[in-house]
């Protein structure tokens, strides 16, 4: 192959949705509404599909008048733009939170994973602390591809889990506690020092990064689409 | 009553063991051979029993043939001159430690315990990896009147514990753990921000520590010595 | 025993009050008005008593109008809603404070171990820059059988203290200070640090932890309800 | 299904392998050799293989000469007992290292995949300061199933190859560099930061774990044994 | 020379723009309205040129108002008043930037270098996250004599150009990013921890700062004003 | 008065001792024993008196063969060679220790306060975990006219001792403690937020800049050499 | 001296103005104007003098209008109430200020010695990057008792000071600053590391605590009241 | 031009000297002697010159047997073999160091700034606790094209420095210093926050990467090979 081909195929491939794979979402924290407006207004004009993350109530509120097809949800923070739906993958993505406060992070991993194509179970209030709620569904959790697990305070979830389950474990930190929890990085700290192997972390709050791993295992060789 | 008494009282109570029940226990670390040997030899003297925590084999070994009747225990790297047997308190402390690696502070907690007058069970590699090594021995933890957890890592130990048992549960951290685990800070501020409620945590390694706050307990009111 | 005998000992053991003694709490922190009134709801029409912690005024006030019978405590930031009153714990609590500042710290523990049945003695502004209010109360507060040291700055008081006393000292760490106190975490590491032995520490401002750790050593074997 | 099967299926299926499908490795940092011989013979003796991580040359050349069939490897720091050769994996794992200093946590991810039975492909040498070292590589890399990035520095790694690839980026951070690089801790939090989607990160050094994180993959449903 | 001399050869020495070269710029943050209309009527009663940083919309509006001449540019954050244009410098400044986030800072380096004479080449939305933007335009960039990187989250933007250039690499790190960026310190720490040689670090979110550095080297003995 | 004569008194003035009335200290730390040495022949050569801080015992015992009239101090780590004795300060300098591991860098600030002039008094082992050994002396600590209070572990000491006393206290942070002690700063921390007014802090360990900081009290214009 | 007599001598001295010198002042912060204006009123009407700081200058308007005699100074952000004129010590103070953003906190230390019975001499602007504006005033520097260095950003102002003068230095950070000065910590450190002798440190934005540690050095014996 | 041909652009230009103009140094910290030297060899081999950084004595000797022409400087730790001299560049480097613990580091600086072709003028002891210092030299630092501050403790030269010269400043912490000092990150970060407009830092220790931040400097469009 001559330098010529080697750089367009480093470059140009896959131009459609990116180089590896994720047409870009809007993180939307710190952008005027107006500067959001803009760029869904492009991709809509693009004939893409928008994924908005961390967009507040107020705006989202706004951008679902301004646009037509935009759905906001409130409770993950997100907004979505389906223009053409994503073909879906095999598989089953379980999502694990281990509070009530921790469901937003984890449902921000619920609508990415469900924008680029994949559906997810869901296994809420599932903590440490209250061991019997995260066993007694421990046989459908096992059934699971891919596990995401979301916590805060000690982030002990995905320790225990990934002791009892063979399938990949991403451990999600959330901002969820107070004092000596430093928003976030307690947990996360405490996530990177698991005594159960294999387990990865992504950064906190960060549900939207959680479910891209998550895809990215999915997308690989062995996985068909629907 | 009168200043005078006051001040008596306040400041002259209970010599013999203290003003707050503990004959004061010798920190070996960083203390030489010789200052070792002379705190030995002043309370041997004075007829007292002698604890010594974090000293070193050599040393230990050492101490073992200068002194008559002291024994050295490697594991913990404690040392014990008993002149007079303590009395011992009623009602049992549970040690818990999650991994091997974890034995020597727990041992710690379970020498200084002992030379104060408490008998411990001890309930070793029940890390939360391997919840199942743990949950087969729950009856037995839940007998116990006082619980000590000793874990590193992730340190989600006591949290799983403090969900099962109504007993009081102190959480003692280890340094055991490498990269972002900081030398057991990580542990420590995750078992600060354990979801279960009503959980006490001391300093890194201080399986001492740990005993003597359990010590406290044993010796309410309620408590009675054999 | 069985399998399943263990199975449903482990975890069905105790349903009225949680497997660990404790009826959980509303952390109001950072949830919305509708989300804490509908918890209260659920729990009310379950015959529950209710307690909410760190729950601003505002909030506090409109609960009081909303259901009959809670009552709020602006110092503390905590509301209650007692349908059947707790049995109450013999035994007394002593709840110090080192300034005027650590005051609702120090009630949200007063106010958590009212609830869940002990009544404590307080004694406030007893800080060690001024240390004959601390040994004008020596006798009164060596009576009790467990103490909560609550303090900010520096956090000096639990050392004292311990020093002065044979009864378990439980330190609360608070977020009173400014500049190089980190919102608390310099006190939460001096109190981990403390020269007395047996201090036991909980997280930044936890007034309703402490009170939580307390309970477990009343709710002990030795222990009785009145 | 009844409590007692549920129990029994939670903990004691997969007895052979452990719950989570890894046998346990030997961590042999600050084990002593005794400690070491005595977890190996046991192993031995029980037919099981054995894997070692942070094996000093010392200890490992004496461990050689004291069992037959070990094998010690300097560079990673690892031994092997193989007694029943691992059935391997489909697919293809690609480990790449930033710098020369880098190779030795890259090496344990190698040896630990190997030892669970998964054969890499090492793309070394490959850091950002030279990017076309990497970018040359890069059609072998997209072949790849899976990637560990291990690297040290400001670990900028991972985020340029997940710009460039599809599959899973497990991104390992190394202790490699000084000053304010705190032993790992910088890169380590560069790589929580990445602008790239989906990366997920290990702690500082944990070639081991990247290696679990990986087999976790490929263990998974559509991957199948060859 | 006599102390007298020295005295004033040091101190004396360049009046007009200050013994450093940088006529004063007004740091908008934490100052009141009124104070900044006091510094800007001052310089511009004494003929001066008047650059201010880190002002927000409303207050420049404001001085766009009150001040005849003065321009407000609102995406940097600055305002200026120009009273005697400089003189430029001969060279080309390069000021790359990441992300979109990151221009904000950018601009307040472009702003700064216009300023004191000197014009600026913007090369934004080259993050290493996609490498094609960046390379794209290589030729361009390496015709610059001195290089500003702009960049948050990982910071990898000036590892990756440093390894591509021969210019002096100015590395500026934003606040941009969440969770364990800390608003901006583990892009400055990735950055002091590059692989690649010679790139010197500013402040986080300096623009200003890093505009000055590239000053200082455009002034330097060789340069020459157009 | 002219430049000239500015430069000359703000540069020249007191060149015997330094321009801020100190001597210069050798802080032997990393420094090999030949370039103590020299720099100790040196100034004998000159006449002047040398003071070491931070020497090795090693070091110590061969520098008093190499020099005449060197004196060692292996508790504090301390030499001196005293050619001119130095006139005494009137005044009482009161050094305080909280436990006996503290006492090296008490007697830091004791050698380093007596070669510099000036006789202290001091009062060890006065930690405020055992209260009444402070209370007993604190008739004579009152009559102190400056006060050093050198405690590790949280440090209390300073703030109880400044709510006592009326003169200056100079708290002398040490690094004896353990675990979440990090070598001195939370003792540094905890000293910095003492809730008694007017305590002033030195860096960790540093008995000779408390020392100093002394003497630069005692140097004031009401003081007068004896 | 009798037990009684101690008691009465270490906690009865000096009832007028607290055992330590310092009548409490008002730290506003997080007080509300209820709380602020019913301790003035309790001190006012006890006929002594009142000393607030940190008081938003909303709350002082109002107070101003409540209390007759009342004076608030927003430039500090404090309020004094004179009922009895403070004697006023023999001496001079200080003040250092290195940029117009250290002011207010310089300011507070003024007003906080003006409160106690010293006046102070204030030299603003003094900053290290305009060495000529520190140098120029050298003369009258060196003729006060004790110096005051406020200074925020890198903090070099006391040991550029402290090397040309033999007064005490009390270091006070500010708050100044932004990026990686982390609201003062970055100040801090830096002072606790100069490379002059016997500079201390009080805690960041703490120009009360400065002037009390100055306080303390001026009531000492050998200083008169005039 | 064609993408083949800015691929081959991008990457194969400047392959002597690499693509940034520097030989790869060879860092010696945690390389065993074999390695160094197998490193060394086949540059010798390769005809290219080759420096060492952070090699210790003991290395260093046995180098210099090992290799004819290799010389090595134990007081920066590195060694140069040299087969062709470097064309030198025009314009003088200034290098700084504020105490004799520092020099180690500008020496790094001095030894890579020869080696890729550039002499230095060197100004030790110029620290800023002795101000006369580095001002009676100032004449000849002005002369300077470009500076290096090397300093340690609170690190204020190169805030000092650049308030007096127009040159650029490039500022080198080391980790000169103890307790609060953290191995060079207090100098780091004061460094970060200097008063001073358009200083640049680099890494703690990193003598070698400041040398090569002046060199990008020197080798500028206007900069002359002589």
């Amino acid at each position: 192959m001559t330098g010529k081909d080697k750089f367009q195929q480093v470059f140009l491939d896959g131009e459609r949705e990116g180089r590896n794979g994720f047409s870009e979402a809007v993180f939307c924290e710190g952008k005027s509404l107006e500067q959001i407006q803009a760029v869904i207004a492009e991709r809509k004009h693009a004939g893409q599909n928008v994924l908005g993350t961390r967009c507040p109530p107020e705006a989202g509120e706004k951008l679902v008048k301004l646009f037509q097809g935009l759905t906001y949800y409130s409770l993950s923070r997100t907004f979505q733009l389906i223009q053409t739906p994503p073909a879906f993958y095999q598989g089953s993505l379980g999502i694990l939170a281990a509070g009530t406060a921790d469901v937003p992070v984890a449902e921000e991993a619920w609508q990415t994973a469900k924008f680029y194509g994949l559906e997810s179970h869901r296994f809420y209030d599932v903590g440490v602390a209250g061991l019997h709620r995260l066993l007694s569904q421990i046989d459908e959790i096992r059934k699971m591809d891919v596990l995401i697990a979301v916590a805060g305070m000690e982030g002990a979830l995905p320790s225990v889990v990934a002791g009892l389950v063979k399938s990949p474990v991403i451990a999600c930190p959330t901002s969820v506690g107070y004092g000596a929890h430093f928003k976030g990085l307690t947990t996360l700290l405490a996530m990177m020092n698991s005594c159960s192997e294999g387990i990865t972390v992504v950064n906190i709050d960060n549900g939207f990064g959680a479910a891209c791993a998550a895809l990215r295992i999915f997308r690989g060789k062995n996985a068909k689409r629907v």
